[in-house]
């Protein structure tokens, strides 16, 4: 089968610069596989072109790579609501009307995070049985060979014991077929001072998952501090959207604040500077095994559609990731899944 | 003035092996300090004079360093509630006793926290017009002269809009007396989605801070977003006892993480060790920098008394730091200002 994904090819922070050259890094790698290339179709060809040009491939690669005009563009700091009422021809717009209109199997957009949210969830639906999108990512853990997906990362605030419990079902499901895992182990976030055991919404999304996990609906394991997330013992973790995008942007704050430290000390003098140099493959290695970057594409489950999130200031090879993370939730045909399970567990 | 400080000697995962030396540390450095060491006196004198043996100020310290006698041991792990009730003569609850009976002027535990919290809040009270105390620690950022302080770190869960304004007002008092900030910079913890501004409680607290801001009573600058906490730019941040606790430890998680892969990685053979070795000065450097032990010591701001606690897994020097911030707090008469201060805006 064919894949097709579509790209809003104007989003994030530098656009068609870092789209155009993911799009066809990642075509290169995948012979059964379209990409629909959305926007400016002047800039996107003009692009495609200086691309391709020396490339041996150049006319087969270019046939796989479709370029969809739209005429315009989202604002990073655009109002939502004004993008959804005033831009119906946006490349974001359009990129996910291709797949509410079957053209596409999955897209992905590095545009404003509100105004996708707003956009996919108005013109995608959520899926029967669903009452709100969640953001789902990955993080890593102190095992190599292990990440885990946390959700929601933002997408709502205020959540109800119910939503939780519908997050944990489709955060299974989405691991379960993409990480082949059998029964994900499902986390519920907690704090674990000893008299206080959880708020509100914890005990009572403590029950829902109780019944859920004694029904075998879904593997639940209890409850993980934020320190857990990390120890690699735990497939899925579970929380309301505003504390899960709170620890996410510490988890960013903090590791910029290390980066800016190690950079200070590295640089200090000539002695500090060589020295960096003589551990850089060291702290390459050590980079790389944290790089958000290859964990860049969160994607927006429980609609009638895939929408993978790129980080705005993706670079191409993140932004390639994003890419094969679509990819890999079209080939699975997550939706659909969500679909029937929500459907047998949820309605 | 005199200052005494009365200290859980039997708390923590290492007991008197660590706070005894903590606090001969300490002493040396304070002429005109007290310390009253509380726990099973045959074993803290005998750590005692094990110490100060071939000290040649010996008799001087030791004149300042109190052993006051508890027979029981709160354990890491016991519930709160049996603390509370059944182990009155805990080492815990004499410790925090002194300070209700005024022979001390503030406490240090490394003890169980939840069994602290509550017995701190039983014994001590909150304060006129302070519904809840609040954990308030200090975090680093990006400068390296500036360190931010961040409240709710867990006392509480499902606090409301007052709760939070009563924080604001209590994390503005202590870090303007501590910190010497005459105004110090109050940021409300959010998320950044552009369409959702914040939950609920974001939006109450947010009419209380604003109208506080245009009394002139504490210095709202509004919103910040997880990875703003590390910036700089604020002094006190400000969120519900759920988020704060999570946040601090996914922080924690995340730099043990950190810490893992970068072990790793210099382990990995001899070249990267004989790295590991040219790199340790630069590496203890940024180390230095980000030392959560250099922060040790979180206070439970709101009693009517000053009580510190020190992590549980703390050494000899970061145990003498919840000391030093005890010292800190005290000498400063941090309980009162809250009270003049509360009394004026919250009464």
């Amino acid at each position: 089968m064919q894949l097709i994904i579509s790209i809003d090819a104007m989003g994030g922070d530098y656009g068609p610069s870092v789209t155009v050259p993911a799009a066809l890094q990642v075509i290169k790698k995948h012979a059964n596989l379209k990409l629909i290339l959305v926007g400016d179709s002047n800039v996107l060809n003009a692009k495609i072109n200086e691309l391709i040009a020396d490339s041996p491939n150049a006319s087969q690669d270019k046939e796989r790579l479709i370029v969809h005009h739209a005429s315009e563009v989202v604002a990073m700091d655009e109002s939502p609501a004004k993008a959804l009422r005033l831009k119906k021809d946006s490349s974001m717009r359009v990129t996910i009307n291709l797949v509410k209109e079957g053209k596409a199997h999955a897209c992905v957009s590095a545009g404003n995070t509100g105004a996708l949210m707003a956009t996919a969830h108005f013109v995608l639906k959520t899926l029967p049985g669903v009452d709100r999108p969640a953001i789902i990512s990955t993080l890593p853990t102190t095992n190599p060979q292990k990440e885990v997906r946390m959700l929601d990362l933002g997408a709502n605030v205020d959540s109800e014991a119910k939503h939780l419990y519908q997050f944990a079902v489709m955060g299974s499901v989405l691991t379960q077929a993409i990480d082949n895992i059998e029964k994900p182990k499902v986390g519920l976030l907690n704090i674990g001072s000893e008299d206080i055991k959880g708020n509100e919404l914890v005990k009572q999304t403590t029950q829902l998952l109780t019944e859920a996990a004694a029904n075998n609906t879904i593997n639940y394991i209890g409850y993980v501090e934020g320190d857990d997330i990390f120890k690699g013992d735990v497939d899925v973790v579970v929380c309301d959207g505003f504390i899960g995008n709170v620890a996410l942007k510490t988890m960013e704050g903090l590791v910029k604040t290390i980066a800016h430290y190690a950079k200070q000390a590295f640089t200090r003098n000539i002695f500090t500077k060589i020295i960096a140099v003589i551990a850089s493959p060291v702290l390459r290695n050590i980079a790389k095994q944290l790089d958000p970057g290859r964990r860049n594409g969160a994607t927006l489950i429980g609609l009638q559609g895939t929408v993978v999130k790129s980080h705005g200031g993706a670079n191409q090879a993140a932004f390639a990731y994003a890419i094969e993370e679509a990819i890999s939730e079209a080939a699975h045909n997550i939706p659909q899944k969500i679909r029937d399970r929500v459907g047998k567990v949820l309605l």
